[in-house]
Parts: structure tokens; C-alpha cells; sequence
């Protein structure tokens, strides 16, 4: 009943980051002065298709054809195309139950309604129906997938070609329109979050119009994907007398079918919720800490207030941004911390039901030890890169200091992809041969400081998508 | 059979720190032109009868008569002698059973072991011998707090007497030699941390003999007091035959009588690996990176190695230190956030028992929920930290940054004492009206981050003192 499984999916993971080395070492990059080194290049790889953002090399400094394959990259490593993807490969072979076979114990994404099926007195009639409500399903997702995308492109295309101040952007920079928006979209939806300009959507931050296209992708494709699935799900039923059956079934038995997403009525509003109040908080201290600083300079109020809430939808976990991350306040960096540590299905549970209490039970255990483990495992890392960065620490104390390296290791494990950057304003000693530098933190990093973090995105893209808490 | 239920605990602390404050503040200072003020003093009574040893004010501001108001804080706040205290309470109201009644459900440290009971075939017999039992227990526990104590006092009183670079101290800074012994041994056994100098035991840091008599009072007060314990009854058992028959009952039973520090065998011997295991790794770290650095300038060899041995002991969770903590690498300080974390009685179970095991889940899911809130708790508190100090974040970045923030919340919850400190040197505007001082880094917060800071402090002396993990 297990959809995914830990080994295939690191398999498939690490393949194709080799696969999408290759390709971009292969393609020419935008200018001939600027090769990226092969470590950075394949950094760039593993942080498309782990969705994280994380970035050691300029955007600006790929060619078109190599953001098209960025593209394709973060486009197969969504997780909603490789959720889907299982559920296909379950329909196309349902003898040999390749991963059918492996009943949810080890599965790192098997989630708290997933994996243990609850009593099942007729086995052979409910897998027959079980299998038929599997296709219909997958066919679900996959018109969900490419419905939402191909909505994100239009609209967006519209928006650059419509809006002066936005396309006149992309034509100064060089970037075809059609590739901008593709690229932005599938980032977007797949909470990727790398955009094809260096300075991320901060060159896009009085155009309040493009960020509010761009928000509901971001949700729609992470932490609001199983209660817009639902929805669909619900909707369809109610269209066709023919998919009804399938779309009562799935409904009724969301915590059996195993497929992560797609999550009982109750948890589905409770996780709506949990999704509002870790917006509405980080949006709420932002704007009062930030209101008349200098990070929101120069915008008008509607103009911050969409920044705010698109920063903080962000957080979770797409990690575009419309500021520089360094000069907000501590404590919204502190909160945002905690949003990007936090796994997309996070629910606080506010609604009572025995047969879920008891189902979730058995789960959680197994959930709370690897809660625990995952932050033993965070200090590990963040210490062995101490480690690697130790002469820079001493040296260069503003620029490298404990916070910055946790940010950038819990925005990789959370595959986010906010950084405090490196400015050589910062820079206490030896500024001369100092030039900024659009991309992350990491690009400064040594290569064992490199190779640590992309491990953490590895970890990252396998770790659980769920976590729930009792209320209150 | 809850030995320490919550709501009487918090009276205790609470009641006993305004009476400690009242006392302190009645007390004449040492000088006439320095008079801390109330929330200081405050601050200073919770430090010390949590066993923080966070400071606001320097210790040498302290007259000799304070100095033993804080000495008998402490001991009356250390962890042996209140939890001895309830065992004596409970020997003395067996029928009225105030804390008997209610059994390890809202404990806050009912420990793995403590609290439910298995299977008791004979609830009267047991009963009586339970009760002659926890009488013996009682006046182990009281007879090991004495005979520890006095054997420190007697060889600190020597060693100083003996020692004249060490006595010579204590007469440049006008310290009583017995007010000092009393003060550092109580201070060392309850974990509590204080030292009546400013620089702590910084000044000593080139008497390892010092150091060395300190290193198991901390020990055998804290994180060893459980082994030690039951060492104690099994040789009391050899010695006389009439307790031998408790101290056999006690041995076999020790998970049902329901004294927190009162481990099985199997669980006390993983303990004191877990203890050595988090001993070894800072020093290894600590010897690595900063055997030929500033922080250990000017010692010899012998010296370095007990001193860091020292520091790695004081991580859990004494606080003691012989070094400037802002001074060391910033991978120490990440695995130094880890100890102080860490409960006392933390434990990896490397070695398997059916019994155990089984009384051990039930329990462990309560204290995973506890494990990720306390987290969350912290996250908050850290967060309302940064919001207090918000300008100071903003003025003095180097001083005021995140991570001492952290270190400083971590450290209060762990009832540990290190401290970033704050350096004149370190700021970097307005440095004219600085003056450096020997208190901690809280100490130049606003009333509201100190404020917090004493909740936390009483929130970690509530926390639990167990935690545990499956090995590997
Ligand atoms: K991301
Ligand atoms: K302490």
C-alpha cells in the first residue's frame, strides 16, 4: 500500500540530478566569459530537482536552453508529479505490486492517514475497487498538474505582455518571455522557487498583479494540494454519474488508498487552518516590525502588504522573496525558521474522531522519533559546517556567523531556499578583492561546506511531509 | 506515587524565590555605592534557587551574609535535596498521601521509570514494605547529600588553605575561605554554577587540583547521582543485614517505587555511557580546535586538558567555566547548545529488556510530545526575546546577534549559566559610556527580556529530567 518507498525514491532522485549535471555541463551557458564549476554546477542540479532554490551560481548566468532543462528538473521533482507518477506506475503493473508490496513501515512519506489500512473484511472486492479508484485518481492528479500550470502560464504571459513595468524587465535582461514564464510557473508550483532573474522577485515587487498570480500556485502545489484535491475530487463526483463511484469511494476512503496526499475530510480542514494561522503570524509580525524600514522601501501600502504576504507564503516552502532576508529584524527570521523547518502537512489537529484518533496513534510514534531525530540530525550538519567554514567564521564574523549557517541549513532541509546572502559591506577585513554577489550564502562556502548541503537537500526532499500536533 | 506533581513544585520555587528576594534585598550589599536593583535581585534569587546561574549583577557585589543567603537558595533548589524532601513528606503522611494520591499523569517529571506500577499481585504487602522502603531511600538520599557535601567542603577548605595561589585569591578579593568552600561546593553539587568571583572559576583556571575536586561534585549531584545512588544502596545492602532487605527491594523494584532517581540497573549503566559519550565529544572538539588558541593562552598542557575536561562537565549543567565563552569556535558552541539542551538524565538504550521496554512506551510518548513542544516552547521564547530587544538588535548587531540570544535562552532552560557575555569591544557605535562587566549577557537586556528569561528559568527546573533513545 506503500507509494513510495525510500530507495527508488532516493534512486530516482540522485539519477537525475547526475542526468541534469550532465545535460547543463553539456549546454552552453549565456555568456563565454563565465563557466560555473562542475561542483556548482551540479549543486544547481540537485537544488532543481530537490525543489530547494538553494543556489552557488547566478541565475542570470544560464543560457535559455539551460533553464529549460532547470525547468524540467524541478518539473520532475515536484512532488505532485512524483506522487502521481507512483500512482501510475501502481495501475501499470498491479501483479507485479512492486511497491505495493512494502506495507508502509518504511516508507519516509508514509504519512499519518496513509500506509495502515484499517479492518477489511472483504480483501479481494475492495482491492478490485481499491485499484479502479487508483486510476481514476491518478488521472485526477494529473489533470489537476497540468490544469494548474497551463493556467500559471497564461495568466503570466498575459500579465508580462500586458504590464510595461514587468515585461520591459524581462526585454533588459534578455529573457524570452514564453521561458520566463514556464519557468516561473513550474518553479512556483512546485515550490522550487528559483526565478530566472538574479535578483529573484525583488525586481518584481511593485507588481503586486504578478505576486498575486503567483501565490495561489505556490499553494496550490504544496501545502493546499490535498484539500484542493479533495475538492476535486468532490467536484468531479458530483459532474459525472459515471467517476461518482470512484469519487465516493476515494472520499470515504482517503486514509486507506495509501496515496499521502489525498487526506480525510477533518484532516484536510484542520490542515487548511494550520496553513492560515502560519501565514497569518509571520504576516502579522513582518508588518509590524517592518512597516516604515528599510527593507520594504519605496513601495506604497497595498504594494507591501501583497510583498508581506507573498514573503510569508514563501516561508512555506517555495522561498521566492521580494527583500533582501538579511536586513529584516531577528525575530521575523527566527519565526520564519521555524515556518521552513516545519513539513508542508503540519496540522494541528482541532477536531475529535475516535477512528482517526486511533488510526493516527500508531503512526505518530514512529513520527515524534523521527521529529526528534531530524533536529539531532540539523545540529549535526550545522556543526560539521562549522567545522568546514572554521577559518571564514574567525575571519570574516558578520558574514559567516551561526545564525546565517542555520538559516541556510534549515532552508535546505526544509527545501526552501531563503539565504542571508553574503555582502562584502559586511566584510570586516581584506574588502578589496571583494565583489557581491547574487547567489545564496552556500556559493561562498567552501566545497566540503557545498557537498554538506547538498546532502541536507537529499535529506530534505526524503524526509516526512507530515507532522501533527493535538489542539490544544 | 508521584513523588513531585506539579503544582506543589511550582509553589516551592516560587514562594522560596520571593522570600530569597525579600532576604537578599534586606541584606547589606557589600558596598554602599552599589545597590542592585529589585528586578536584579529578583533575578539573582530565581537564578538561584532554579540552579541557573544566570547573572545580571556581578557576584563580588555581594556581601558575605548575601553570599549565604544564595548558598542555602541553592541547596534548597538543587535537585537531591528536594526530591529528598518529598520522599520525607511522603514517610510522614502516609495516610494522608497529598502527593500519593495522584498518580504520574500531569507529573512534569515522573520519569521513564517512575510512576505506573507493574503488575502487583499484592497491593497490601507490597504496600507496607514500600513504605519501609522509601523511609531507607530517604535517608540514603540524605546521608549521600551530607557525606558528598562535607568530603567537598573538607578538601576545597584544604586545597585552598594548602594552595597559596589559589588562597591568594581569596584574599585580593576579601572572600571568606569557609563562605567560599560552603558557597562553591553547594554551587558545584546542586549544578547550580555560581562562584563568588566575577571571572567564576576563570581565576583557577591554572589550578587543575581545584578543578579536579569540582569536576565530581558535579557529577555525582547530577548527571551520576543516579548510578551513584543506587552504588550507595548496593553497598549499604553488603554492609548491614538488617537493610539488606530493603536495599535488595529497592534494587529489584526500582522502576515501581516512583523516585525519579532511582534507575534499574540496565538504564543507570546506559546512563553513565550516554553521560561519558556527551563528555568525550566536546572535549575531542575542544581539544581540536582550540588547543593553540586564545581562549587557552597562557596554560600548560595538564592544564588545557583538566580545563577542558572542566568545561565539557559544566555543559551539563553546572555552567561553571575557565574560559571567555564568546571566545571559542562557533562548532563548540553549536555542540555546547546541544548538552546544555540535553536533560540530566538523558539516555541512548544500547542494551534491551522486554520488562523495560514495555514500561518504557508507554511513558515515551508523552515525553516525545514534551521533546517537540519544549522546542516550540524555546522557538517562542527566543522569538519574544527579539522582539524585546529589537533596537539593540539593530544598534549593536555584534553583540546583540541571534545566536547569543539562543545560547543565552538554551542555556536558561537548561539551568546551565554560560553566557556570551557582552563586550565593549564588540559594539560597534556609542562605545563611549560602555563599561565592560562581569555579569552575563541577560544582564544588558531591557526589564521585559529579563523578565522572560526568568520564566524560562522556572520552566527548565520544571522540565523533565528523562529523556531517551533507542540505540542504534
Ligand atoms: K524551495
Ligand atoms: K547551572
Amino acid at each position: 500500500h506503500c507509494l513510495n518507498p525510500f530507495w527508488p525514491r532516493i534512486f530516482y532522485f540522485l539519477s537525475l540530478s547526475l542526468l541534469g549535471f550532465g545535460v547543463l555541463k553539456a549546454l552552453k551557458p549565456r555568456t563565454d566569459s563565465f563557466r560555473p564549476r562542475n561542483l556548482d554546477l551540479f549543486f544547481t542540479s540537485v537544488s532543481s530537482i530537490t525543489v530547494s532554490s538553494m543556489s552557488t551560481v547566478e541565475m542570470e548566468a544560464f543560457s535559455d536552453s539551460q533553464l529549460v532543462v532547470i525547468t524540467v528538473l524541478m518539473f520532475l521533482g515536484g512532488e505532485v508529479f512524483t506522487s502521481m507518477a507512483a500512482l501510475f506506475l501502481r495501475n501499470l503493473k498491479p501483479k507485479l505490486r512492486i511497491f505495493g508490496g512494502k506495507v508502509g513501515n518504511h516508507s519516509l512519506d508514509g504519512g499519518v492517514d496513509g500506509g495502515i489500512p484499517i479492518t477489511n473484511p472483504k480483501p479481494e472486492t475492495l482491492r478490485e475497487e481499491d485499484d479502479q479508484s487508483i486510476k481514476f485518481l491518478s488521472f485526477v492528479v494529473l489533470g489537476y498538474l497540468v490544469a494548474v500550470n497551463l493556467i500559471g502560464v497564461t495568466v503570466v504571459s498575459l500579465y508580462l505582455a500586458i504590464v510595461p513595468s514587468a515585461g520591459s524587465i524581462l526585454k533588459k535582461k534578455g529573457l524570452k518571455l514564453l521561458t520566463f514564464s514556464v519557468f516561473t510557473v513550474v518553479s512556483s508550483f512546485t515550490n522550487c522557487g528559483f526565478v530566472p532573474t538574479n535578483e529573484n522577485m525583488v525586481v518584481f515587487r511593485k507588481n503586486p498583479g504578478l505576486l498575486l498570480i503567483i501565490i495561489p500556485q505556490i499553494l496550490l502545489g504544496n501545502t493546499l494540494f490535498p484539500p484542493c484535491l479533495r475538492f476535486s475530487i468532490w467536484v468531479l463526483g458530483k459532474l459525472g454519474k459515471k467517476v461518482g463511484g470512484n469519487s465516493d469511494y476515494l472520499s470515504k476512503n482517503a486514509g486507506v488508498i495509501g496515496y499521502l496526499h489525498l487526506l480525510p475530510s477533518r484532516r484536510s480542514w484542520c490542515l487548511v487552518a494550520t496553513v492560515v494561522g502560519f501565514l497569518v503570524a509571520p504576516v502579522v509580525l513582518f508588518l509590524a516590525m517592518e512597516w516604515n524600514s528599510e527593507s520594504l522601501n519605496g513601495m506604497n501600502s497595498f504594494e507591501k502588504i501583497v510583498g508581506v504576504v507573498f514573503q510569508s507564503v514563501n516561508a512555506r516552502h517555495a522561498g521566492e522573496t521580494i527583500v533582501d532576508i538579511s536586513t529584516v529584524s531577528a525575530a521575523i527570521l527566527v519565526l520564519a525558521t521555524v515556518c521552513m523547518y516545519l513539513p508542508p502537512y503540519a496540522t494541528f489537529l482541532f477536531l475529535k474522531d475516535e477512528k482517526e484518533e486511533k488510526n493516527l496513534q500508531k503512526k505518530k510514534e514512529r513520527m515524534r522519533k523521527k521529529g526528534v531525530s531530524n533536529i539531532a540530525y540539523l545540529s549535526i550538519f550545522v556543526l560539521l559546517v562549522c567545522i568546514t567554514e572554521r577559518e571564514k567564521i574567525t575571519e570574516d564574523p558578520l558574514n559567516f556567523n551561526v545564525l546565517n549557517i542555520i538559516i541556510e541549513v534549515v532552508s535546505a532541509y526544509g527545501n526552501v531556499g531563503f539565504t542571508m546572502g553574503y555582502s562584502c559591506k559586511r566584510r570586516s577585513i581584506g574588502g578589496a578583492n571583494c565583489e557581491d554577489k547574487w547567489y545564496g550564502f552556500v556559493g561562498w562556502w567552501s566545497d566540503g561546506g557545498k557537498t554538506i548541503l547538498i546532502a541536507v537537500m537529499f535529506f530534505g526532499r526524503l524526509k516526512n511531509f507530515n507532522m501533527t500536533w493535538r489542539f490544544p
